[in-house]
């Protein structure tokens, strides 16, 4: 079964609390180098795939949908979906 | 700058309520061929990369190591690290 993935990201301009707060925290355990960091949250789909084991666009159009609805808030975050296949 | 995602998921065997949860709520919203759901985090961390824009093995080691010990529970979750170029 093929997995899709959304990935649902703040918008740039959208204060980050969550990633402020880890970017602090990293100097206090010995971390340098990081410049900035923002969390988000990854959806894992498991889909029904075609018989060769592809998504189809319909199935794409439908997860897309579920992140504009269901996934992600729009006013503050994006969206991105891909298909990812088995490692 | 490059950026470095580190994904966090929850570990196969562990119970996913977040990912249960929206896999209840999507056939009230009429989306069906979904057959699981799994909810992590992820982190997009800007780093100071190479002179070529691309990221150091040291830098890569450093976010590992961020990513055991402060993004994510080894107990419970399982990570991954990977370069992303800007898009």
């Amino acid at each position: 079964m093929p997995r899709v993935v959304v990935d649902v990201m703040p918008k740039p301009e959208i204060l980050d609390p969550q990633g402020k707060a880890v970017l602090g925290a990293l100097p206090r355990l010995g971390f340098d180098g990081v410049t900035d960091v923002r969390q988000g949250k990854r959806f894992e789909l498991v889909v029904e795939g075609e018989a060769d084991g592809t998504v189809s666009e319909a199935v794409l159009a439908d997860v897309t949908r579920m992140a504009e609805t269901l996934l992600s808030n729009p006013v503050i975050e994006n969206f991105a979906v891909r298909v990812e296949q088995d490692a």
